[in-house]
């Protein structure tokens, strides 16, 4: 968990993704964070914007935390995401953020959680059309320093958030563009089942953005989006991925992200430590 | 839907999964089939047991159909799963199916839709398992002309249900066999998803042994298992994919399967028609 700096300092690379967290704003997740010695946090954009921009950067600066990831840009299939990106983008830049997660979008018209109306069934399109959003938006972050990091989702999820589904796909989306404008995540628990998974981690190198972790859930709850489990409560071997990171060149924080109805449920108080004792465990890094 | 023979006869290639009417014994199924036309089935094991092996031999020569696939070998990472293997192999040469659909088993331990006892995590070493077993199970096979497919499941059952999550796994296990001895089920709901899936339906192409289709339905229901839906219900595109398979040269039946709380609670006698005539809107073939 731990790695010595330049000085001898122990550096923690455990990040909080706010959402494991989410009863906790913005200023209660940075105090938290401080609290149990958590020095890294990703920030997710509507709680950034409830708690005012300016005020989260003072925040975060305040408290000495670096920004692991801003949450998120994306949703490029429906209409007209260009604007919303930008301003996303702007925000990572204030906060100083190490990369904009990119959860690319559905098929037009499906809505999570929603029955069928009239929708698109052209998959090839709407990955088309992702791409050409990519690139008008990498150079945009380029320009302000941001780097996106493209999010292969579980392949659960292709209809309702995101038509990009593994890390090869990504990495060939990426391709065009410098590795500081555009990276990927990865996200044990939509990897973990790829077959291909273990290459495509070598092959991305210096693209790996971010490393988020989590455990998947066996069985799956009834909302699917909420699979996510504390790492050791699900059926992922963290050690070989995180040994692939690691050998990929990745040395960047290490993100918790848990969408989980007994995780949100519990105290924050209670859930931060004893993630940060599996992580340790398990995912080592 | 149909297609010309040499002596001029329209053959269809549409097949009743049966347990799309699942309501529906083996001797129903059959009856089925004849009233409304239908010329293919698809045969479930434990069916077949409770309507004894030699009386639905007898049944489908009887009614003069085709038996498009036997359902279904495999669970081959726990325990040892070789003898009854090789009388799911005997059942299928004894019923002239067309193949074998082999459903490969989850990581050991894992049970489908039980909380998590002791498991294992080594989800490499489950592929290695499957691969062993193949290569006792593939000459046996080929010693009763008996053709096993094996079927990539969606990646969402990779800890409960399947560790082969795509058909470029599947062809790469395939690989060191005779394609009459060992080949692979497209199935539009466990691969519609896949970025890879039009290119590795061309390099399979005689490998294809079966073509089976149903819908992707989101959201999903609260057990995923039942996420398959009548075609036209959900996400899937059909006629590219039908494309794909016709090109690659498979000319076989084309199996509804449907696995849906709602369609099995409804009259199979009103399903049967209704499925067909959405078969011959989205899929062709």
């Amino acid at each position: 968990m731990s790695a010595e700096t330049g000085g001898g300092r122990a550096v923690s690379r455990f990040a909080l993704n706010q959402w494991t967290t989410r009863r906790w704003s913005v200023a209660e997740a940075v105090d938290g964070c401080v609290r149990h010695g958590v020095e890294a946090i990703g920030l997710w954009r509507q709680d950034v914007a409830e708690q005012g921009l300016d005020e989260t950067v003072e925040l975060v600066r305040d408290a000495g935390l670096r920004v692991s990831s801003l949450c998120r840009g994306g949703f490029l299939t429906s209409g007209d995401a260009l604007d919303d990106n930008r301003r996303a983008i702007d925000e990572a830049a204030a906060l100083k953020a190490a990369c904009l997660v990119m959860v690319v979008g559905g098929l037009p018209g499906v809505v999570p959680g929603e029955p069928l109306g009239a929708i698109s069934r052209d998959l090839a399109g709407a990955r088309e059309r992702v791409a050409e959003a990519l690139a008008v938006l990498a150079p945009y972050a380029g320009e302000r320093g941001v780097r996106l990091a493209l999010e292969p989702l579980h392949p659960m999820y292709c209809a309702d958030r995101a038509v990009l589904s593994t890390l090869g796909q990504a990495l060939d989306l990426a391709d065009p563009y410098p590795v500081e404008q555009v990276g990927v995540v990865v996200d044990t628990f939509h990897v973990w089942w790829d077959p291909e998974v273990f290459r495509q981690i070598a092959r991305a190198g210096e693209r790996i953005a971010s490393y988020q972790v989590c455990d998947f859930l066996s069985p799956l709850p009834a909302d699917v989006l909420l699979g996510r489990g504390v790492m050791g409560d699900g059926v992922i071997d963290f050690a070989p991925l995180t040994t692939a990171v690691t050998e990929a060149g990745y040395t960047g924080d290490i993100e918790v992200e848990i969408f989980n109805a007994d995780v949100w449920a519990a105290d924050p108080d209670e859930v931060l430590p004893r993630i940060m004792t599996r992580f340790d465990e398990l995912v080592g890094g």
